[in-house]
C-alpha cells in the first residue's frame, strides 16, 4: 500500500468553479495546468473539486479542500455578473466579509475609459476582496486575484483565488504564484523527475519488469498509457546537492531493465523519434499504406520539418492501386492475396521504386470489423520494410495478429511500422519489435 | 440567487481517479463527457472530484460525493496493477468486501489466450467486485465496470464504476448506463434528445443562431465542441405520449435555423457522412494529399467498409512526388508554387487520372510552424476537387487561411476537404463550405 504523501512540499488542492465545467460544455484544462506546474516544484495536489456557480456548492468545495490542504488554488467565479460567486464564498468560509479596494476600483474604471466603453456598475464587484486579502494583479484582464489566510481550527491554510480565463490565470500563476510558493519551500530540498517513453510492453509487463527496481524511500515510479505508448516516470525528492545524482542512478536502473522498449526519454512520440533518426542518418522515407489508410503518413507529418525526410507515398487501399502505383504483380495478389508477406514486400519495394526514397515501409491487413476469414482473421496485419542491407533482397516482412477495433488495429499497425523504421535506423533487426499493450490505464 | 436544483432528474456526482489527472499529465475529458451526457437526459452534476491513486483519498472522494448525490459515476482505478484501487475503496465505503467473479475471471483468461500472451496473475484482480455489484460488461477491454448500492444512513445512493479508458468508458456509458438511468425515471415521464453534428459555425455563432429558438419550459439546448465538429443537442422531458412529438417540433426549429451547417443527426462524424453519400451515389474517391499528409485517407478509412468507395491515392509531400505520381507540371510548380490553386487543381485531376476514381480531392498548404511567407503565411491551405460536372474543366479550388498549430491546420484541412466532397455529393457548390470555429471555449 502506498503511503499518503510522497512529496516534500506543502499539500495543495485545486478548485474549479463554473457551470460550463459541470454541464459538459468545457473541458477543465486549468486544473491540469496548475497541477503540472505545482508537481514540477514538488507540490502534490491531493484533490481537484469542480462545482457549478452556486454559493452552497462553492462553499462546500472550499471547506473540503481547505480541510486537507495547506494551499488551495481556485479558478473561476471572479467575473462581474450575478453568477460569479467565488469571493463571497471564500469570505463566508474565512468568516469575514468583502471590502472594496479603492486602487483596484480605480484600475477597473481606467480600463473601461481606455477601451472607450461605459463601465457597467456591477464591474465594481471585481474590486471587492475578503478582508486581509493580498491582491494579485491581473495584467491581461479586469479580474484581479488574491491570496488570503483562512483560519481553520488550529490551522492557517491559504486560499489562492485566480480568474478562470486560461491566459490570465496562467500568467498570474507563472509570474506571481509559483515564485511565491518557491519562496515558501525549505531552501535545500528539490524534486526532479525523468520520463521514459516505451513501446512493446504492456503497462503490467512494465510494472513487472520494474518490480523491486526502485527503493520506495529513494524514488517513485509512475506510469501513463497513451495508447499505443506507455510512459514510465521516475521521481526523486532530495537535498538539492543530491537529487540530480540520485535521479540519474535510478534512471540508469530503468534503462537497463527496459532495454530497447524505451524509445526515448522525455516528452516525445514515436514519430518524433523516427524523424530525428531519419534526419541524423540522412535517409528519406516513403510509405505504401493499405490497411493503415494514410495514418503512418499522417503521424510522420505531424512532426514539424518532416518534409526534409518524408517524401510521401501511396495509399494503396484497392488492389488495383497496389498494381498501378506500386507495381505489385497480379500473380502475387492472386496466389497469396492482398494480406500476405509477398504482397507487403512488393509494396515496400514499390514504394522505394516509385518515389526514390531510401526506405519504403508497407502495411497491409484486415482492420475489420468485416473481411476476416478463418485463416486470416480480423487483426491480421503484415508489415514490410524495404531498405539497403536488409536480408538478401533488401526487404523484410512479418505477419502480426493484432487486436481491438478498427481504429486500434490501424493505430497499432502504424506504431509497429514506425518501430520497424526506428529499429532499422538503430541497427537492430526490425523483427525484434514486439508489443503487448492494452491501451490507456484502466 | 439561483435555486439549487434546476433539472428534473436525480442529482449526480462524478469522480475521476488517477495520479495522471492530479499531476498534470492528463486532461480529464472523461468527466466532461459524462457531464454532458447526463445533462442531456436531465440529470444535474453537482460536483466532480478528482484524486490520485491513494486509497484514503479515493475513499474521501466517494464519501463526499455519495453524501450529496443519488448516483455517483467514477472512472479510473480499475486496472490490474497495484495502484488501481477503486474497487477496494468502494467496497470499504459500502462496508463490504471484494469477491472474485468466475465468469469475469474466465473472460479475462480467454482474452489473453485469444491474443496469444501469457496472463500476468495480477490481471485476475480485474475480476474482483464488491459484494452485491451488478457487473457492466466491457466489450472493448479487460476492465469490466459495475453498479452497486451503497447504504448510507437512510439513503441508498448508487455507485457506478467505469474504467478510465475513454473509448471503453464511453461505450459502456452510452450502451448501458444511460439506458439504465432512463429506466429509473418515473413511469409516465421520459427524456428524449436529438443531436445535430455541425461544421462551419463556431459555438458562439451557433449559440446566436439558436437564440430564443427553444422555450426553456419546452426543451433544453446543449453544445459540445469536439474540434472541428460542434454538436448541438436538444432535449425534452415530458409525458411519454408527448415527448416524441415535442422533440420533433424542436428538432425542426434547429434544422431550419442551422441549415447546411448540420452535417448529420445523431452520433456520427464527417467521414461517416461522406462514406454514406459516396455509397449512395455509387461514386469512388481518391486523395492527393500534401499538407494533410495522409490524414484525409486515414479518416476515410476509419469507417468500416470504406474499401467499397475509397480506392486510396497519393501522399504527395515532396514536389517531386507531385510530379512523378500525380503529373503536376514542373512549370506550374515553378510559376505558382506548391501552395497554389493551380497546383492543387493539377493534383486533384492527377488523383483521378492515376487511380481511375470518380472524385479526386487534393490538399496543399503550409501547416507550420515554419515555411510561411508574407504572401503565404502559415495556415494558407488550398483545397481542390476534381469531379464530373464541376465548372467547365471538372475541377474547383479555393485558398483558405486557417489558424492554430500544425495539427489543427491539418485537421481543419481534412475537415474542409471532406466537407467539399459532402457538398458536391449533395448537389451544393463546394465553395459554400465555410467555417469560423475558434476552437475551445475559454
Amino acid at each position: 500500500m502506498r503511503n499518503d504523501h510522497n512529496t516534500p512540499g506543502p499539500i495543495a488542492a485545486i478548485i474549479s468553479t463554473g457551470d460550463e465545467l459541470v454541464n459538459g460544455r468545457t473541458v477543465d484544462t486549468n486544473a491540469t495546468f496548475i497541477a503540472e506546474r505545482l508537481g514540477a516544484i514538488g507540490i502534490e495536489v491531493r484533490s481537484v473539486i469542480t462545482v457549478g456557480d452556486y454559493p452552497d456548492r462553492i462553499v462546500w468545495a472550499w471547506q473540503h479542500s481547505l480541510a486537507h490542504a495547506e494551499v488551495v488554488i481556485s479558478t473561476g467565479g471572479l467575473g462581474p455578473t450575478a453568477d460569479d460567486l467565488t469571493s463571497e464564498s471564500v469570505a463566508r468560509v474565512a468568516g469575514t466579509e468583502l471590502r472594496l479596494d479603492e486602487t483596484e476600483a480605480e484600475r477597473i474604471r481606467q480600463h473601461f475609459q481606455k477601451v472607450g466603453r461605459p463601465m457597467p456598475e456591477n464591474n465594481l464587484k471585481q474590486a471587492l476582496f475578503p478582508v486581509g486579502a493580498e491582491i494579485i494583479p491581473n495584467k491581461l484582464g479586469t479580474a484581479a486575484g488574491y491570496r488570503v489566510v483562512v483560519p481553520l481550527n488550529e490551522r492557517r491554510p491559504i486560499a489562492v483565488v485566480l480568474p478562470g480565463v486560461p491566459r490570465e490565470m496562467k500568467a498570474m500563476l507563472e509570474d506571481q504564484i509559483i515564485p511565491w510558493l518557491l519562496r515558501q519551500a525549505p531552501e535545500d530540498r528539490c524534486t526532479l523527475s525523468r520520463t521514459f517513453q516505451t513501446f512493446g510492453m504492456s503497462e503490467s509487463a512494465l510494472d513487472e519488469a520494474l518490480e523491486g527496481a526502485i527503493d520506495p524511500d529513494k524514488g517513485r515510479l509512475s506510469f501513463r498509457a497513451s495508447f499505443p505508448q506507455v510512459s514510465v516516470r521516475v521521481t526523486v525528492t532530495d537535498r538539492r546537492t543530491h537529487a540530480e545524482r540520485r535521479l540519474e542512478e535510478l534512471a540508469q536502473i530503468v534503462r537497463e531493465r527496459l532495454g530497447a522498449a524505451v524509445i526515448a526519454e522525455g516528452e516525445t512520440t514515436m514519430e518524433d523519434v523516427v524523424g530525428r533518426l531519419l534526419r541524423e542518418h540522412k535517409r528519406t522515407l516513403a510509405v505504401a499504406e493499405s490497411c493503415s489508410g494514410g495514418l503512418v503518413g499522417n503521424r510522420i507529418t505531424n512532426v514539424p520539418g518532416s518534409s526534409s525526410y518524408f517524401v510521401g507515398g501511396v495509399i494503396a487501399y484497392s488492389n488495383e492501386l497496389k498494381q498501378r502505383l506500386l507495381g505489385v504483380q497480379q500473380s502475387t495478389l492472386t496466389s497469396h492475396g492482398a494480406v500476405s508477406e509477398e504482397t507487403a514486400r512488393e509494396m515496400a519495394l514499390g514504394a522505394r521504386r516509385a518515389t526514390g526514397a531510401d526506405l519504403g515501409i508497407a502495411t497491409t491487413g484486415i482492420a475489420g470489423p468485416d473481411g476476416g476469414t478463418a485463416e486470416k482473421p480480423v487483426g491480421t496485419v503484415v508489415i514490410a520494410l524495404a531498405a539497403d542491407g536488409l536480408d538478401s533482397d533488401n526487404v523484410r516482412s512479418r505477419i502480426y495478429r493484432l487486436w481491438g477495433n478498427r481504429e486500434w488495429v490501424k493505430l497499432l499497425t502504424s506504431q509497429v511500422a514506425l518501430d520497424w523504421v526506428r529499429r532499422y535506423l538503430l541497427g537492430l533487426d526490425p523483427l525484434t519489435s514486439v508489443f503487448g499493450m492494452r491501451g490507456r490505464k484502466h
